[in-house]
């Protein structure tokens, strides 16, 4: 018997005994109390499929409020066809996208965004700290102007980006001008955009429209849902139609109100912004927990709920040997850990001390 | 503010004061109470993204005990999803899909098997029963054989059908027959194939790979599920490489286990058979209670758990004004009815009362 | 020994040795010598290429002082290339192209337009002599209105259709109208364009833009030239990056002169026009050759360079021992002849000698 | 009046009057005597449609006596629909393509192969030379093993290379080996392949089928065609159905015997040969004519019928001012010269010339 078709990095067996130690992402978490008391909620009625429930209207309603804007607000399932679908909407197959070489998209999406847009091309820019420039930008744009390359058509940012950084306002300005100035339109991938809002303590409207996004997915998934991503349109002429988009690309769920529904738990209250700002803490609490530690070295600065660590091969194998799961750095020598709204302190406490008992046994060798 | 890009058929207001009347489909219903313990049972713990869960080794293992065989199984949000990805990985973009004209791939798919194959075409055949004969399939291959016209791969059958119709073991062996005569292989639309196990009492590998089934597509959702199809490929080799498929169709849960944990519910002791049962009992007992009304007359045997009549449209508004929901057939002056896990006698009985009480008035006019 | 994947309907050996006599379609003749002349001085000098060549303008220039509108023109190579990247430009996947059953694009492109668009669902329409109504393209777009159906964003128009009918300038209009309604495109496949303006004596213009056609492909193939097609934009804007669009489908010819030089053989002194009326006079000739012979009906009024003759077996059979070549019309039992611009009075009386044989033998049995 | 939606980098105005200075590309050039002369004879009769005449039999089964093996041979419009049908035969949507970052799929076909794969995900590799490595394959192979990237499946050799260098027999082999050991399949994209086997002076059948490689796009167009390449499966197999992906990608010409004759041409009396080896003599003779020259640098090893110069921009301006046309590399300071089947030695020598004095004029300055 075998795992039905997924990848398996780690015996199951393994994971049934060890108490979770998983901070490999923040996906590893469950359904925060808040959502699930809605999903309680909307399983106590039956109500109308594809969207035409009471609840989904209401969530639809409550993301205007939340971005102090008529936008147009449409649920998927997960990132993968959040960010997808809202890029294929934006431009056409022969168009370019121009994105960070980390950018979620270009590494770990099997190739979702060229299948959703039969064919755009992804254009990666390295520069620092995970983050677009203007000048990266711009240096794509002018480096062909023939037919026999994709002509650019979208910027694609990701707020937090994937090494846990943050664009501040002023740099996303000057990405929108320079998208002006070549008449590019601006996708922000929100995998943790209610971490950025948290850390940077800005509104959603800042964090957007204000500062020219034109679409940005939100994601619910991440901040504490089961499944579900809310994609936001703040030009409605953009959306036109795209609701056909959605149920032809196998995203219209039937029984909507079990995504629109939950998401009303994370938005009231400013559930979503707690949960974010919990994680960010808790980031914060493993980088400084380990700044002091010789032989541990901070990748890049913790702006939101990641922490990349330089640590030695040998204090990784000790930590895996501890049941902690995470990601290696792919191109780098580092680790990944994320923390997510139901990370505890005394999870990071306890990862802190293995995280010091494993260089410290290095550094007897 | 409306609401965001669904078609809006019936006013939100009206829904929220009126006790749910739900009977257009059974996608109107909730999460039954065995999948909704699992889900709060996954939800306790963290646990691993992507299928390597626990529950979701657990949930395939199950699967291949119900379907006595070494199947492959993969999980997805809907059955646009599982449908459309089934029959991509079954034919090639220049592939012709043989299907009855009122097939849902068809009919309401809103072109996805056509976007995931990127251009299969579907090949729609008419015939009595909402079901595909080996005459109509043969017709279907003989018709054209040059390259000018896409050549037929694949033929889905829906089980129970779209109107509510079975095919028998022996109907499904005679497809079987035609299809290897014509190199041709089988998909299996289960958006009800509970439903049509528990109507003719044989088991799932006798409805599926015994009888020459190459790929299920089994529905949870309807079944009571939130979310969450099963796509089972009896042949290993077909299944080569479909997880890849999924993840970059978007259809790859990061919290997989909110999928497979819930099917746990309805594959321990039989709750999905149960489930069926009920619903198929409960459009019975709407069949029986409408049979001697002068004025309607039951279009279709009634096999499974969805019920069409044709009843004048005098009585059809009537039954609207009292708060019943109800698609109206495309092409046929009837409407459908569609029972449910959750479906109770009191319903049905009133919804009989009201089709009497529409007759009545209609004959004094 | 094979041949290289193509369906060989006729062995080539026959071929060689008989004397030809191909009716089966326009594409069987070669390049007329106005076209000819032109490839060879095109081939006197080097030039630049993919269109920045001196042929590429001129040729561009004179379609365009033929429409007597500043239209947008792209060549490609076929028309199968021609009119799916049109309509893949003129809607999005999840859209539909309303075109009667009959069309090419619904029956012999092997699902291109559906390859091209990424799934834009063909929605065909049946209707007499080949030609779609008002009203039948009202019918589908008020059938359906949810987002569980294409949404029709395109009518297609074949003008001469496939059955070798027109459409008047009037029903053209009468169409625009109900596009207008419906906020539909209209495309015309050109594939004998040529022969329709030839027949009704009617400027391009008149049977394109100022009838409100948005995009016409118009057929060099057919009318005298090797390869290449020209897809007309009237509505520049609908033409953004279009040639992006070509390029990336393999469409751009790198010697693009040696396409783009033969349309202008075509089109001085009318030689596409004179082509056209040859070919439609040949028609007619065969249509009066054989109208009072008993026993062939005209299935079609004649009324460009295709005729329909329903026949009995027996005398197709004869004809093809004679070594004609002719299509079996599809869903009846008739065959169909196409006549070209090099098609000659003796070959249509000889064929008409043959068809009177052939019916004089049946006679007598 | 502006040309149709060409990029176009050279005032048409120009180039009619001067004298034609091309060696930009081998594309410029046009349609040799040899080919010609067959295109002529193709036009002397009408012919069956779609590959049916006798043409296209006679030039397959050349191509099989040439490669010595039964292969499977189909003919395509260009090079970027030979290249990107051929990859999309060959792979999944869900997998990757492992090429050079300098490969012409990857820079210059407008996201070609990404739009017929319905998203294959191209996996650039840098390694000298433009010459892809086994140690390069194997990185790109073993840098991730998980479902979130496309999986590798198969490698795209360039024979010549893109800067005009060559893959040995052994070098081949050595990337064979590593192919075998991950499952891949090798394409070798053979825009001028003809110039590789010229060079190296190796049979086609030693350059592909018996070093490995499992598909060939062997171009005409470069050695002499107006138009056709042709694609050729070693391996019957991986050919299946191929005639309907051609048929439904727009690649299937009506009247194949204007592709098919013309390579007649080109393969009897080993013309292709004769037209690579004079283009690679030339290529040598611009090189020679250049070496001692101070101030030019030869960018790479001159080993097919392109030369890669390092000149100063003062240079290139004389050069254009000059009236010849050149592509300034990528990414370099250099400047490519390609050679072709009608290069004249006279045409080398007045661009030595020229560049010598655009050089010595340089040294006054």
């Amino acid at each position: 018997m075998t795992t039905p078709g997924f990848s398996n990095t780690i015996a199951n067996s393994d994971i049934a005994t060890a108490s979770p130690r998983f901070l490999a992402s923040d996906n590893t978490s469950g359904i925060c109390p808040e959502a699930m008391q809605y999903l309680l909620r909307a399983n106590e009625l039956d109500d109308l499929a594809y969207g035409n429930d009471v609840w989904t209207e209401r969530a639809a309603a409550r993301f205007r409020t939340l971005f102090e804007t008529d936008c147009e607000i449409f649920f998927v399932f997960n990132g993968t066809a959040a960010n997808s679908l809202a890029l294929a909407s934006m431009c056409q197959s022969y168009h370019g996208v121009i994105c960070h070489q980390l950018a979620h998209i270009e590494t770990d999406e099997c190739g979702g965004p060229e299948f959703f847009s039969n064919g755009s091309k992804l254009l990666p820019v390295d520069s620092p700290m995970g983050k677009l420039t203007p000048e990266g930008i711009a240096g794509v744009v002018t480096r062909r102007n023939d037919i026999h390359y994709p002509r650019p058509r979208v910027v694609s940012i990701t707020q937090a980006t994937e090494v846990g950084t943050l664009y501040s306002l002023e740099e996303l300005q000057a990405i929108r001008a320079v998208a002006d100035q070549y008449d590019l339109r601006i996708h922000m991938d929100g995998a943790r955009f209610a971490n950025a809002c948290a850390s940077l303590d800005v509104t959603p409207a800042e964090m957007t429209w204000k500062a020219g996004v034109d679409v940005l997915c939100f994601s619910g998934t991440k901040n504490g849902l089961a499944f579900g991503e809310a994609i936001i349109f703040f030009d409605r002429d953009m959306a036109r139609d795209f609701e056909y988009r959605c149920k032809q690309a196998g995203q219209l769920a039937s029984k909507m109100r079990f995504v629109s529904a939950p998401w009303l738990g994370l938005l009231e209250n400013n559930t979503w912004l707690a949960n974010a700002s919990h994680a960010n803490a808790m980031a914060q609490r493993l980088m400084k927990g380990v700044s002091d530690v010789e032989g541990i070295d901070v990748m890049f600065p913790v702006q939101a709920n990641s922490v990349f660590l330089e640590i030695p091969p040998a204090a990784q194998q000790y930590l895996r040997e501890c049941g902690w799961t995470f990601y290696t750095f792919i191109g780098e020598g580092g680790v990944r850990f994320v923390c997510s709204w139901n990370t505890s302190e005394a999870l990071i406490d306890s990862l802190v001390a293995d995280l010091r008992r494993a260089l410290a046994q290095r550094c007897q060798q």
